[in-house]
């Protein structure tokens, strides 16, 4: 039996014509939602489910992140934010494989097991395999009460509400806030960073709901771009750092909904190999780091665009607004508000949904039911 | 100045129109040259350039395999063998994302770098920055003296002799010869195996070659097969396990050879998003693990065959020498000799080998020269 916090009201499409697009909009309230009274008033960081102690959480020496499909993005991102607070290594594995492939698990393992239903099958089989190895679990999840909740030690919920698009969108969002939060609350518990540091970082956050608004505000020139691109039958997608589980994102959800092959790679690894695939017209979604925060990576990715678009590829560049160094070389340019680093993907995930969708509903798919797929897999 | 151990005459095609048909056939010799000499008279192993003493090798914590390409995947090979026989946490990444991802080294790392040339930028940068923050760093390198072995503590040369052909193709068997050497030679150092125990996995590389062969000597119908393909637009592919890299080296082949969209899988991550794409006739490679080595995993991936038959796929399954219940769920079956779990990759990857080469034969590309792509990436 599942308690279930919303209303069944919202489950409807409230004008739009489908609920994907209703999602996409209901962002910037789900990521508030998420992040609501996450500080306590003398400014302390509080997750209330978290159950797992500052002291258990002082002993650690590793996590390791399991998820599957969308989550396992989130995951990817959960590890940069990780280690760069916390120096704890972080491993990020695919749900499925986890338990196949030995891992080494102890006391001092923390594993972070994000699945929106909280009843992925192969999730849940991964928990199964930690607690049994006494690794601490940590259940990131949408559904209130759900199994993988109950079976964890400790659960920090996102407040996305109801997602009936089996596309995650707004549970991708909320997911990425309650990463962040993980990696502060970490940071806080083993006294890595003082208080006004942390609450720097939760203010940032605060803001990206504001910010999530403004790039939706903006994306009809995404939307143009999509349908003009109903025939292609591959789309390529590159980033770095951060940029690169938005860029897988982006591929998977182009996958899902439009049927059409779409991979991604880090932009480094495109001249050991992917580079051969580019030609004339092939449309290649750029994922462009911030110039500020990792101005060398910046420098890199500005290289990677002339070299694909040398061999003739179509460059859609997602780029900071008032990037004018990248602009030359994008044949068409996304921008996204100017965010802290660690934060980038929670506004350059969102133009990558609208292309995917609208490049979908352009070639008449569903995109609330993308054909093949269930919303949660409760099947190993 | 590099001194360069092989004769020039070795250098050229001996009778085949491209170096690379040449090099696939020389896999076998190539294995058995990087295993030559590699135990002493008392049985012990011993890899007389490795520099890093036993005793070090029993401090160390954390192992960091960094490569790109190829070498990436023979990398993620060394990661199953090293956490199975020696349980050390190991991670694998890109050389060119890991510098700035902030990574976590101290002295008890020991980064493994896996280089064909020996001069890829991405990899010297990274093991540049290992070394700055103490790490250890072993080089596994086809190329006598060039940089990235100078400038690591230790090193074990593949013997593959030179590659011409752009795909690498002996130099990857030789790789992962190269790890499995590695990962035996921790496991002696750190006494996790009896020397029994050593010499019994020496002696099933050491069968390696004649199995190769056997493998190389069976090939016919993949190029038959590919030859039917040649019109494809994209190509799946699906493993688990070891399966997985070797999925990823079949697909990147093709991406390099064929320019044609080829993507890999874990088979567990299809349901969480990929089995959108599947379609009536859409070839897909399935690299099924071994029914003795890990049957719960041959089960899974015979369920995954169903799900994407249902849908209309075209299966090509490489399976083990008389594996008589995947058979009738494959519409294609690619028979490779029955060896252990870890090794199967050895096997397994050359008939993927053909299959793209021939694929790009078909196309009228050339296979030794691929578009965009230089044999050894010496720029960032």
């Amino acid at each position: 039996e599942y308690y279930v916090d919303w209303d069944a009201s919202a489950a409807e499409k409230g004008g739009y014509d489908y609920f994907m697009l209703k999602e996409i909009v209901e962002q910037p309230q789900a990521l508030s939602d998420t992040l609501l009274g996450r500080v306590t008033t003398d400014g302390t960081l509080t997750l209330d489910e978290m159950r797992i102690s500052p002291a258990e959480l002082r002993e650690l020496e590793k996590i390791v992140v399991i998820a599957s499909g969308t989550s396992y993005h989130a995951g990817m991102i959960a590890k940069y934010a990780i280690e760069h607070w916390c120096r704890i290594p972080c491993e990020v594995e695919v749900a499925s494989e986890f338990r196949y492939r030995d891992p080494i698990l102890n006391r001092q393992t923390m594993v972070i097991a994000i699945s929106q239903s909280g009843e992925s099958m192969d999730t849940l089989m991964a928990v199964r395999h930690a607690r049994e190895q006494r690794a601490r679990v940590l259940a990131i999840c949408n559904v209130n009460g759900s199994t993988i909740p109950r079976e964890s030690d400790g659960v920090l919920y996102t407040h996305a509400g109801p997602e009936v698009g089996v596309a995650a969108t707004k549970t991708f969002l909320t997911q990425l806030a309650a990463c962040y939060l993980v990696g502060l609350y970490l940071a806080q518990a083993r006294d890595l960073k003082y208080g006004d540091e942390i609450r720097a970082v939760v203010e940032q956050l605060a803001s990206m709901p504001e910010y999530v608004e403004r790039v939706i505000g903006t994306v009809d020139r995404v939307r143009d771009l999509a349908r003009s691109l109903a025939e292609a039958s591959t789309v390529l997608f590159l980033g770095r750092h951060v940029g690169y589980p938005v860029a897988l994102e982006g591929a998977l959800k182009l996958k899902e909904l439009a049927y059409i092959h779409a991979e991604a790679f880090t932009a480094g690894e495109l001249k050991h190999g992917p580079i051969a695939l580019i030609e004339d017209g092939l449309p290649v979604v750029v994922v462009a780091p911030s110039r500020e925060g990792r101005g060398v990576l910046h420098d890199k990715i500005v290289s990677n665009i002339q070299e694909i678009r040398a061999r003739g590829a179509r460059t859609i560049v997602v780029a900071e607004e008032g990037d004018e160094v990248i602009r030359p070389f994008a044949d068409e340019i996304v921008e996204v508000p100017s965010v802290p680093t660690l934060l980038q993907p929670v506004v350059a995930t969102v133009p990558l949904q609208v292309f995917a969708c609208e490049l979908a509903l352009a070639k008449g798919n569903n995109v609330d039911k993308p054909r093949n797929l269930a919303k949660s897999v409760t099947v190993e």
